[in-house]
This record gives structure tokens, C-alpha cells and sequence, in this order.
């Protein structure tokens, strides 16, 4: 049988939020490559004799090259495998698809992405927040706060940072946020734009710090160690901003 | 007992791009409060005895006012009922959730929200492309097309869009495509941007068509008329930039 491989987004962490065809594919893998923050809950969903890969990085341990997961996507396929490559979050939003499309595509191989609910899609759902809240936000961007380098990306264009009427997302800001903040307020953001920062989204032990853009990067020091964290910075971003009860958990 | 709602992401259009907690939300429905965009596939899903009320636009038509939807949820779910608000893609980006959160809670009704894949990830899915492809994108932005008058919003910083490492996501874009292009060109964005538009991404009538920041708006008249549109512009745009097959359609 011909091989096939299956980039699946596996959501921010509480496994209700997988697609239906995101299960579906769990389902009919024979072999999964897996990053280590998917969810054990999420694996469970596949089928039992399925053989499972953990390929991801381990906070800022070792981890398998980027080329390595490229050539086992293809060498298993060829094998006539249905290989689920399963990424937290969504494939298509820093989740690296674009190298391992391009490997199978090289190779021949079909390819299909399944995409996911992002942390900042999990992560606002669960804070009761609208990303786009009208009264605030005309536009929703995402950030990587970790470049090829692990530092904060030098092409950032500060003007698109620092606009009162942006909701901001920077994935993996742990460590430049101070410098991202920093820079955004120099470039006229408001040090009272308000802040939230989420770690483990969704998941049971997820964790939430708020604060301005002045404070957060500070207190981001007090997310548990190792979690994957975003943070959100923006009008919409503020927490109690309507009187009354909080969203409910579930 | 006590009645509650439940904002709920339908996804962009692929019943089975639905979440398997908005599974089953729609299947806890007494009511469901639905867009106009929502496929009826996807409505099928809740019980049969469940009552539907559509409450979106359709194309530029009459709708529901914002105010009477809201006044909806609270008076049903004051009776008693598990309210659930459907809408296309997610609540919280261009899903005007804020309104109807704010609604509930000042009412005191509890309110939760249930993330969906907005119509850009689907989108990018279908297309076979990553939205931040590492090499072309560190950042990803949505943007209204339409703003509270129908026009563009006059809060749009152009640097944010004449940027070459943006990958941008303009929601409704139809009316605004051309104010929206020459803008962005006349502030520096390159006329030959890779742009594309996806009309009903991911349905069995998706429809796309491709071309640049100076073509694509033109182009955008081809699309099939009342369908809703995004378009795509930016390098990581690109259709088949792998040499190689097309990513498969399912």
C-alpha cells in the first residue's frame, strides 16, 4: 500500500479540543511522531498497537534534528506506513510544517495537514476573552518570541507592536520577553497595556499570570518551569473587563 | 435549573473541522442560535428535537440586530435552557463574541466558550501551506476587511502590512480588497506579494484563486458571489513553491 503522511494539529492541550478529523487520523496512523508537549490523554486516543515516536524538544534539551524528523516522515511512508506527525497547537502556526511539507513533497509523498485549535485560540476561550473584541482590537497578531537563533526575531517591525488597537500573541516568550516588552514601549505601547500570560492552556494545570506591558515579563518567572507559556498583550487582553461573573472552566 | 450559554466555534466549514467538545455542546443544545454561514451538515450534528434559530447575515442583507441576539441568549437561558451560539470559525477572532459575553455576564448568566479553526487555518490546511513557513514568516496577522461603517478600518497601520515577513489574513475583504491592496502598496508592500483568496474554505465547494498584492482584488470578483472569502497575502503564500505534488485535498 502506498505510504502517506498526516501533519495533525493535536490543539493546546485538553484533548476535546482535537478535531474530529484530528481523531480520526490518530486512528488510522500506524506509526506516530509526536512533540513531547502533546498531551499523554491525546496519545491515548490512538489506536493501542500503534508504535509512537517522541521527536519534540524537552524544554531547551536535546532534541532530534529538524532533518532527522524530515528523512523518518519519508524512509516510513515509504514503507507504506500512515505516519501522523501530531504537533501541539495548530501545524500551519509555528509549528514548523513548512520543512516537513516540503521533505515530502521532494520525496513524492502525500501529504495532508489537519489543522488545530492554537494556544491562543485554547488560551482565550478558557480566559473568557475575545481576541478581536471590537471596542478594542481591528487586528490579532502572532509572534514568535524565540527566532532560528532563540533570540527575539530581528525582522519584528516595532510600529506593528506598539498600536493600541492590536491584540499581540508571542509564542514561546519565556525568554525575550523582557527584551520584546522593553522594545515595544520604546516604540510607544503603553506600559499599561494590559497583559496575560497562560501557561499549559486548556490543560487541567494550566496557570495564568496578568499584569501590564511593564510587568509581565517579570512575572512570567512564576509560570511553573518548563510549561509552554504564551502571552497576550492588548485592550482585549484585560481580564474582569466586564462587570460580573467570570467565564466558567467548562 | 439553571440555563446557560455556550459560545461555540463551528469551524470553517468541514463538519469534521469541528472540536469533539463543540460536538458536544451542540449535542447538550436545547436551543441553538446559528449563522447563516454555519453548514447544514453541521447543524445535523445537535438532536433532532433541538430548536434552531438563524441569526446571521446573509451577504449584505437583512440580519438580526447585535442587541436582539444578545437580549436572545439572556431570555433563554433565563429559562432554563442550554443556549448554544454557534458561529462560524471561532468566537473570539471577527466572531464578535465580546458583545454577547459581555451581555450574559451582566446578566449574570454563566457563559462558556468553546475555541474553533477560524477560516485562515482551514484554509491554509487545504492550501497545503504553513502560515508562518520559517522561511518567509515570523509573524501572522488577521485584519477586518469590514469595520463598524463597511469600510476598512481607518486603525490600520500599514507598517504592520508592508512588512515582507508578515504572512496577512484579511476576514471579508470582498468590498475592501482594492482600498486595502493600494494601500499597502502605496506604503511599500511589493506588488509582487504572492496573494490568495479561498472562497468556502474547506467545503466540498471550496473555491480559490491565486495571484499578487496588484492582481488579487481584481480576481477577487471571480469568487462565487454571497460566498465568504479570505484572502492571503504574503510570501508564505506562495502555491507550489516545494517542487513536487500538490498537497491532497482529504
Amino acid at each position: 500500500p502506498a505510504g502517506r503522511v498526516l501533519l495533525v494539529g493535536a490543539g493546546p492541550g485538553d484533548p476535546d479540543l482535537l478535531t474530529l478529523k484530528a481523531l480520526r487520523a490518530l486512528q488510522s496512523a500506524d506509526v506516530i511522531l509526536h512533540d513531547n508537549l502533546v498531551a499523554p490523554a491525546i496519545l491515548e486516543l490512538a489506536r493501542r498497537e500503534v508504535r509512537r515516536v517522541a521527536v519534540g524538544k524537552i524544554g531547551h534539551g536535546p532534541s532530534v534534528l529538524q532533518e532527522d524528523i524530515n528523512d523518518l516522515l519519508v524512509s516510513l511512508a515509504r514503507e507504506g506506513k500512515t505516519v501522523v506527525r501530531l504537533k501541539s497547537g495548530d501545524p500551519g502556526i509555528f509549528g514548523r510544517a513548512g520543512e516537513e511539507i516540503a521533505a515530502c513533497r521532494e520525496a513524492g509523498i502525500p501529504v495532508t495537514i489537519v489543522p488545530g485549535i492554537t494556544s491562543a485560540q485554547g488560551a482565550a476561550a478558557s480566559l473568557g476573552l475575545s481576541l478581536t473584541d471590537r471596542a478594542h482590537a481591528q487586528r490579532l497578531q502572532f509572534i514568535t518570541g524565540h527566532g532560528r537563533d532563540g533570540r527575539l526575531p530581528a525582522s519584528i517591525r516595532w510600529c506593528a507592536v506598539a498600536d493600541p488597537t492590536v491584540t499581540t500573541v508571542v509564542y514561546m516568550p519565556r525568554r525575550t520577553a523582557r527584551a520584546f516588552t522593553d522594545a515595544a514601549m520604546v516604540n510607544g505601547l503603553s506600559p499599561e497595556t494590559p497583559a496575560v500570560a497562560v501557561a499549559w492552556a486548556t490543560r487541567d494545570n494550566e496557570a495564568r499570570i496578568s499584569g501590564t506591558a511593564a510587568t509581565i515579563a517579570e512575572r512570567l518567572a512564576t509560570l511553573p518551569e518548563g510549561a509552554p507559556v504564551i502571552l497576550i498583550i492588548g485592550e482585549a487582553s484585560r481580564l474582569d473587563s466586564a462587570a460580573g461573573t467570570h467565564v466558567l472552566p467548562q
